[in-house]
């Protein structure tokens, strides 16, 4: 195929700069929209082929005027960007107000001709499940983002049906990788075992789908260039591992000395036992594997964490 | 139970302005959202027991100041406003924005301390069925205005259950009455009709659920005073009829010599040829049931658009 020139929404994100480096590894140039005054922009690599465009995403007229201005050919637009992505954040009411946002995106995508428009959705879009999900599982999310993200997914395959634009959106289960955000179990578990102490854990028995972050990376780039996918996609590596096997290699890595605190906190009355992504569409369709096993990933965070302790 | 006191938005619209009528009726009082300069304004009964509030979907921050002042008691509250609900309109992009406004509206019921919210969705949200449709159905729209009506739905249930208010989605399908506007394939063919003209139709073999407005509008006053009312109700009459029958009751209640073009058009190539609400969960929890057969709601119907010609 010809270049990719992709624009991306969400692009100083944890997945949306690992995307971008993925483009710009294949030849791809980036246009990344950025807000004035991010403080992740250094997460963005600094490469000819990246393109910082400043805007917001309450604003899509503006980003539209300043893309007119620039006179360039996008033919992938992926939109990442959605504010209230924290733990905390899940029940926030400014969940809702992403859905627009997604649907204004859809409507830029179309105006600049371009052929495909990727989305991120979340596994929260099924709700507690407790069995490996597929696509075709009936979605009944329970919290307000998973609610917010399902009612994107809803509106932008519809609109895409009558725009005449391929979409497609991407259900994303866990992931982990360097840069991720504290607040997430695995990123705090390395924290707390880098620093000599005893984590509290649950007993760990849940089985859990990780995903490194420059597999998602991939799989967002393959079903950006693949021209027949089209639709939802769950993205997860496929493979749930019972969560005490992770949390014990990722000691392992650190110091196998480090006593672990199973069983320290209960399960939430809510806990969900198995979160597992039926990843077969996105295989079949694009040829998607995953690259980096569990061992190399957490080598890799665990190296990050370390060095940013040491700065 | 107490007096009932409703909020209530959308109040002026056709099945909004048939509510209010039917709370002042049970001697309740009407809190009725009205935007300035309103075109409709004049739909709403005039009673002492129904006070105007005046503002705009756009801000329930000024809609919450006016009522705080106000120093009010409201218990239940209905969303039934929404931009954008003519046949034209459907795959308008303005149906999203209705999206926030509903989620808004909610929060602003949780603040007054309603006991139940009541929003309207519909039919539409189901997508093209073809048999009699229960709430269990899954839920494909494929028009813009069903995939926004069905994001509104997700949402409010959620945060319904995170609040803590009982929210009431009622899923309405076709309705008919006086007042209705024009653009619907009833009011255009009783406006043929009446100037003596032949309508020109399709062959009418679609199996086709009309409720009068007063008994929708009834319906959704029982959907608000039953405590343990929740969740998803489809709202229809639950009685499909071969269209060609409508039609031939509304022109045998004008004047049976006039000829009907039966034929005349082809059917849409999308056309849903069976469509019909099962209202059994409506009827179970409620005790609601239709008062108005056709030819009573058709006359009515009939009357109200003579005498507007006769102005």
């Amino acid at each position: 195929m010809s270049t990719i020139a992709a624009f991306i929404t969400g692009a100083t994100g944890f997945i949306g700069s690992a995307l971008c480096r993925k483009i710009i590894a294949e030849n791809g140039i980036v246009y990344a929209l950025v807000r004035e005054n991010s403080k992740n922009i250094d997460r963005l690599p600094v490469d000819k082929n990246l393109k910082v465009i400043y805007g917001d995403l309450d604003d899509f007229g503006h980003i539209k005027e300043q893309l007119s201005q620039l006179e360039i050919d996008i033919n992938i637009f992926y939109h990442l960007g959605w504010k209230g992505v924290g733990n905390k954040d899940r029940n926030d009411s400014i969940q809702s107000q992403n859905i627009e946002s997604t649907v204004q995106s859809l409507l830029l995508a179309h105006s600049l001709g371009c052929s495909k428009w990727v989305g991120t959705g979340s596994q929260a879009e099924y709700g507690p499940v407790n069995s490996k999900i597929s696509e075709e599982y009936s979605t009944k999310p329970t919290t307000f983002y998973g609610a917010s993200k399902l009612s994107a997914s809803i509106l932008t395959q519809v609109l895409g049906n009558q725009l005449n634009i391929n979409t497609v959106w991407a259900r994303v289960f866990s992931t982990y990788g360097p840069g991720d955000n504290s607040g997430w179990m695995l990123i705090d578990l390395i924290n707390t075992l880098l620093d000599k102490q005893k984590p509290k854990l649950t007993l760990g028995e849940q089985l859990w789908d990780y995903l490194y972050v420059d597999d998602a990376a991939n799989a967002l780039y393959k079903l950006g260039i693949t021209p027949n996918s089209q639709g939802v996609y769950n993205l997860g590596s496929g493979n749930a591992k019972k969560l005490k096997n992770i949390i014990e290699i990722t000691r392992d890595l650190i110091d196998p000395s480090l006593p672990l605190g199973f069983g320290d906190i209960p399960y939430r009355p809510d806990q969900v036992m198995h979160l597992e992504a039926d990843v077969s569409k996105l295989i079949r369709d694009t040829g998607w594997q995953p690259e980096f096993n569990l061992e190399t990933g957490l080598g890799r965070t665990i190296e990050y964490i370390k060095n940013e302790k040491n700065r």
